[in-house]
């Protein structure tokens, strides 16, 4: 294999495709990038086993083949050399030569023959969105799935397509995070779970706007997203994902509408009272004068602090994680959010009227006499 | 005690002194900042018996009075505050509220009288110097100290002041770095060695430009920089610095004047293929052509490299740590670099011609024959 390429090029393409190669392996091709040279172009493949990426970059071919090399040193050694055009070309079975301006390098290769490609994914059902509305709906979710891998399906993201509309589910038994985007067009229905882990690394190489889109298709046991050069395929995780339909629905006796900013300041001022392992709940409570108050008692100190909301409905005491309210609320864009909720012992969700995003979060529960 | 102040006002003088709280310590009063109420002002002060920190803030003093708080939650509850008045007050002798807007805090306190105080230090001998050359020449040094205990020495900053200059020296064993700053007036001949913990703190919190002065005063178990409405007091180092004349004065064969920045990206380059429990020297080779060569084999890799230079005198190979090469270069503002070497078996000496700065970096032995 030669070939000749811009520096730039090959290290941005590096760039993506090294989100899909395994740190922690015993398998040191699974550490590795494929590089193939067929044609005019240079395919380039990082692939997990559970996630895979391949991005195609503009390169002169001068001789076709394959070749497996380690990620990290390879990249790292790409994006030192000079803006300028790299000359690559394997020695033998077991080295590469990399030429650029005056600095050469030679390390080790695999046989690309070692490397498991992405699988060829059927392009029966799918749909388009943009790349902006993508990375949007992951960061709005992400955070409230499970690193518990003992309950694999809270690991997952749920993505569900009907009625024209994708719903991005996650949980992780404390918490429900749901957002919906319409999609244009005639969709085809699906619901499926992808690892957490793909979603994360998905909207780490996904920088385009809102008039960047991603085809996004999916099969019986795999996703793929394809984009401009690139595209990435995942395992999904195979099993019923969690019926949420009756936590959706619970109703509610109150409504509090306050400033988003102003609450996440107060949130963020009474974690600073909690250690990482203590569980104290923050005491919320909505009160006819038209204040919520927030207070909280741990052994490192105390705070409460008052703010004028909104209000509908009954008083109401209730216990709180306040990293969890937190959580919701950093990534709700909205300058004004509604909760409900009706006693200490349900849910508490966040939600706006048309339910583009929906946040439910389960009370702690406290001794609501003592807080009167 | 009661105070009110500003919260940027009490926020930056907090993050002034906190760097010299003590982070792992069994005693937490060394956790502690001090607040002192006396008079119009507010003197807040850290203390870890090495290095102590002081500084006076505007406040109204309601009540004059001290009390010591846990540093790191305190500093975190005055950061989230709203930028606002705060009004604290001690409630009891062990706890004291915080208030801000509509922000109230209650956090445990000890008694001020627990706290060392800062020594009160003899004006008897210092020097001036701007803030920017100070944070230059610690930045420019504080890389080549040792940071092994056992060669307690070595783990401190030489500053000397002789013949109105400034001279500062670390060295770790291997290397030797050397500044000197022309002072203004008359100063006095000092020489010390202070804490490299120390100059590494300092160069934080020293954030003023050229025109910005800070004296430095010295005694026989102190040093205490003070600027603005600050003062840092240091222990010293007690002992005898290394003597370093012999070094500084070893002849050379031969120069190499090398564009900086094109020498850097090259080591830089080479560091890749080094591991970090590798102890592989780069080869540095200087030829007749008019060329420096880089090259060097690892487990990892191997590559060459090379750049036209300047060049006086013979022919040279010399193995370098490419680590302490790049430390040295990565700290130069010049453009151009000019090195001193003799042969392989002599150290590697950066100089200009003023000799403002001087570093020497000893070579690592290798077969010169096997690169010839």
């Amino acid at each position: 294999m030669r070939i000749k390429c811009r520096k730039s090029t090959l290290s941005s393409g590096l760039a993506i495709v090294s989100k899909a190669v395994s740190t922690k392996t015993t398998s040191p091709i699974l550490e590795c990038v494929l590089l193939q040279a067929t044609g005019g172009q240079v395919t380039l493949t990082a692939n997990n086993l559970e996630l895979g990426i391949e991005t195609v970059i503009e390169a002169t071919v001068l001789e076709e083949g394959k070749v497996a090399l380690e990620a990290k040193l390879f990249t790292d050694i790409i994006r030192s050399l000079p803006d300028s055009e790299v000359d690559m070309e394997t020695t033998s079975d077991i080295r590469v030569d990399i030429h650029c301006e005056k600095a050469r390098f030679t390390i080790p290769c695999r046989n690309g023959d070692e490397f498991s490609l992405l699988p060829n994914i059927e392009k029966e059902k799918s749909i388009q969105i943009s790349q902006l509305a993508l990375r949007d709906v992951i960061r709005q979710t992400i955070f409230s799935i499970s690193d518990n891998e003992n309950a694999r399906m809270m690991t997952g993201v749920s993505l569900e397509v009907m009625d024209n509309r994708l719903i991005v589910i996650t949980l992780d038994g404390h918490r429900i995070s749901r957002r919906k985007i319409d999609l244009r067009g005639d969709n085809p229905d699906v619901s499926v779970v992808v690892p957490g882990k793909t979603m994360q690394e998905l909207s780490k190489i996904i920088n385009g706007g809102n008039d960047d889109l991603v085809d996004i298709y999916f099969t019986d046991q795999h996703l793929q997203f394809e984009y401009d050069q690139t595209r990435v395929v995942s395992r999904l995780l195979e099993g019923e994902y969690f019926k949420i339909a009756s936590m959706m629905s619970i109703g509610h006796s109150m409504k509090v509408k306050a400033n988003k900013k102003e609450l996440m300041a107060i949130i963020d001022r009474a974690r600073l009272l909690i250690q990482e392992t203590d569980k104290k709940p923050i005491i919320v409570s909505v009160k006819n004068d038209g204040n919520l108050y927030v207070r909280l008692d741990t052994n490192l100190g105390s705070m409460n602090e008052e703010m004028e909301i909104e209000k509908e409905g009954d008083e109401i005491i209730i216990g709180m994680n306040p990293k969890f309210l937190g959580d919701a609320l950093r990534v709700i864009d909205d300058d004004e959010v509604e909760f409900y909720m009706s006693d200490s012992k349900n849910p508490l969700i966040i939600k706006n009227e048309k339910e583009d995003y929906v946040y439910i979060i389960l009370p702690i529960s406290i001794n609501t006499d003592i807080y009167r």
